[in-house]
């Protein structure tokens, strides 16, 4: 979370000297081939990271400018991420064999994998498969990470003379690799709208019974986009969002407290029951937690747990107290679940399990303080899975679609180390603009071990930013009035099938 | 589950010597109301027991039947369920009030509740409510049991001579209240098509990433219809059905191998993911969980749990061995979490998560013995509140206003003691057609404490049933093959808007 980032110019500059300091690329209408473009083109594509809805119609816009524009090309789909570029592991993508995926979620068609091109070596291996297939162009559809790696590859292969060209384009569910010129991430979208329906379902349910408060915990480990999205689609009574906490330094007694008060005031005016919404990145946010835990990881490296409790008077104190207050299952899982390097695994706590049992002991005890009187039923939920390969939504068809087709032009046009970029996403579909924007211009440098590294900064829930500012308006209203909106499955036909988000709604609005 | 159930026609007709042996009715169109009937009426309306999608159209089939019959005539909805009859807390329904809930999910409209009228006192209650409002007939919208309960409220009402007629309406998520007449119960639909919508985007995504075992448990406690049709549409790897394991007498450790054996097979082929369904009450269907659970109860009724472990050597030694094959949260879950009873929380077991364990420890002794050499991930789900209060589906809405129509009709007509049904549902809205069928002949009667009790029967999967029969003639294919179907979120429009579910209509089909 906490990034030593070093905005400097010169130093990405430096990292980039064939790529850097290009101007964006705006794509315009022609009936004709442009002369001196090539006729057709060798052209290959790779898959990043975690599944995000719409990328089969990245690869089809590809394959269809290429077969409009540039008749007589190869495309070749690199088969599980980038580990298929360094393996050469490909598949030939035809007409009928993309067929079947045009629309459709997921990435069965070639398939993801999180490998990375870091190494030396492993270079010289994206070259070798670039060099056999003769490749115009690559294109690698990933967030900031593969990104940052597609702009690498760009000027690698520049460096080495390569005639090979990258072009990436920005997927993630988690809405966190986004500039004014790349507005949002492919994926977003549906995920977010997937993940409304459940809530608006739990929403419903919670009402109707009467008895529970649903905790839902969203995917999203980095930013609290999805959490915020989907509180402006449903209008959830409690709402967290982890650059809030983080900003305002909160302790997870803070934010126990916050849902406490809430549930307290909710049951004096006679609702006892609710919907409470948790970004999956949540006690990342939380500075006393990550103390906690980077000091048990400190001591259990050397450390085994006795049961007398020795191990225990190592933490400092504040870190101690915070043990001490954490539920019972947590500790143990804080003991006993490592990963292979020892260290605690923090992706594996179920916050939402977790901030249950802390509002019933803390409302046990305003209980006992006569401060409530009421029954607390806690349910929890996880939604991501679910999200992350659903049928793209017709913003995402359209929008996967338009920023496949730009990148197979900008690569005919000879660009190299752009991202593929759509604007006027507010308009219908037939103004869209397309282009592309130098990779570098989102990037910051990050100093490691002593090294400067590149990085795609993750764009963040902005606290000033529009969506934000918008959701801390109602909050208050939502916490108290049950302002519920279920807007029910995603549709592809009907007055909402063309709806876009409230944050990219909101966000073009604000810049407009 | 295992019900002692005694079919004795006639200790049914002298449990309701007053509503016992009523022909089936069917409505047929008329252009004027009857002579006769009653110009207006007086008719409440409750809702009972969980939620299922539809319910509002129930009451708005009941509410324009009386707008458009019987003109004048009076609707109150009780409050919170059948409580609200008792304590005659109601609201009366006008134009206005019912307009917002149209085919929409939830029961909010009136809320629901889980009590039932059983004591003499109770239905003293009710028959003053009635009274007071003098009311021509209630219409009850429930499951088996609440549906019982109306029957045995028509007895009431007509043995005590009161004018108040009761009509049932067949509701239930679960799917299991059902028979010729009544071939199915409003929301299993829905929520199937969005159980189905959630496990095919998993499905995507685990055939994506290549490296997930999911895990999904699905609601529905006793019979196991929602995992049979979620399999159904969706074509998982593994799914188990209760209703064969308990035919088979199957073990955990059985149905464990059963999982076990398709994973190995499977990465034998190069597969190391796949698609599970559990139906939420598996254990429930192993009778030696149950045997182990009943003398859990009974020990620990009497003896603490100590560290010694004395208590456990009262267990019978298959119990024992049990006890030792589960895995260590799911004992501690066993021992520490009891209800106010004193008993084992069943209903708490995280049966998916259980499983993952079990088939951890199996894949990790094949490995040892050389047999398995790939790696399992495993991830639980379990989907349960998000398909109870969803949108309803076209079939739904239409089954659910049709049902209240009827409703409306049969109380008109001056019926009791029937429950509503509509037939034909295979063939265009147009030319379904509705009617009412004797509560009674949907019963038996069940002996407990040496009283005899009335009892509808729970429809359970029927294993020579077309549904079972044509899931169990592919599922080997389904297991090996990938045979995954991603049905995308319900639609209201295009042409999948008016599909129903494969177990209505391979049991319609089975009928003709």
């Amino acid at each position: 979370m906490v990034q030593n980032v070093v905005p400097q110019e010169d130093e990405i500059a430096k990292l980039f000297p064939n790529v850097f300091g290009q101007p964006s690329a705006t794509i315009v209408p022609s009936s004709s081939a442009k002369s001196g473009w090539d006729s057709s083109l060798k052209i290959g594509v790779v898959l990043s990271g975690g599944q995000a809805p719409g990328g089969h119609n990245v690869i089809s816009g590809i394959f269809d400018y290429l077969q409009a524009r540039a008749k007589g090309s190869t495309m070749y789909g690199f088969k599980g991420g980038p580990a298929g570029i360094m393996n050469c592991k490909y598949v030939e993508l035809s007409t009928d064999f993309i067929y079947p995926y045009r629309n459709q979620g997921g990435f069965d068609m070639i398939c993801s994998g999180r490998d990375k091109i870091e190494t030396p070596e492993q270079f010289k291996q994206a070259q070798e498969t670039a060099k056999k297939l003769d490749l115009d162009g690559i294109v690698v559809i990933g967030g900031d990470d593969s990104n940052t790696n597609a702009c690498l590859l760009a000027e690698n292969f520049r460096g080495n003379n390569l005639k090979t060209r990258v072009i990436g384009c920005p997927k993630t569910i988690d809405g966190d690799l986004k500039c004014k010129e790349v507005p949002t991430s492919f994926g977003f979208d549906t995920a977010c709208k997937i993940f409304a329906e459940m809530i608006g379902n739990v929403m419903i349910d919670a009402r109707s019974t009467g008895k529970y408060y649903h905790f839902v915990r969203l995917m999203g480990r980095a930013a609290s986009h999805i959490t915020l999205e989907c509180a402006l689609q449903t209008h959830p009574n409690i709402t967290i969002i982890g650059e809030e906490v983080a900003a305002q330094k909160q302790t997870l007694k803070n934010v126990t407290d916050y849902i406490t008060d809430i549930i307290c005031k909710r049951a004096e005016l006679g609702y006892n029951y609710g919907v409470i919404l948790i970004p999956e990145g949540l006690i990342d946010f939380i500075p006393e937690v990550q103390q906690l835990i980077a000091e048990l990881n400190e001591i259990l490296a050397h450390d085994t747990v006795d049961e007398a409790g020795t191990w225990k008077k190592k933490l400092r104190s504040q870190s101690q107290q915070l043990f001490d207050f954490l539920p019972q299952a947590i500790q143990e899982q804080l003991l006993l679940e490592r990963d292979p390097h020892g260290n605690v695994q923090v992706a594996r706590i179920e916050t939402e399990k977790m901030l249950i049992q802390m509002v019933e002991t803390e409302l046990e005890s305003r209980k006992i303080a006569g401060a409530y009187k009421h029954r607390f039923q806690g349910q929890s939920h996880f939604f991501g899975y679910e999200g992350r390969c659903g049928l793209p939504s017709n913003f995402d068809s359209n929008y996967c679609y338009s920023l496949g087709y730009a990148a197979g032009a900008l690569l005919h046009s000879g660009k190299t180390g752009l991202i593929s970029s759509v604007g006027n996403l507010n308009a219908p579909v037939e103004e869209w603009t397309v282009g592309g924007t130098a990779l570098t211009s989102l990037m910051d440098v990050e100093r490691r071990h002593g090294k400067f590294k590149p990085v795609i900064k993750k764009a963040m829930v902005e606290l000033e930013g529009a969506p934000f500012k918008k959701f801390a308006s109602v909050r208050d209203e939502w916490a108290i009035k049950n302002r519920y909106v279920s807007p029910g499955p995603l549709q592809f036909s009907g007055p909402t099938a063309n709806d876009i988000n409230h944050t990219l709604m909101l966000e073009l609005e604000a810049q407009a």
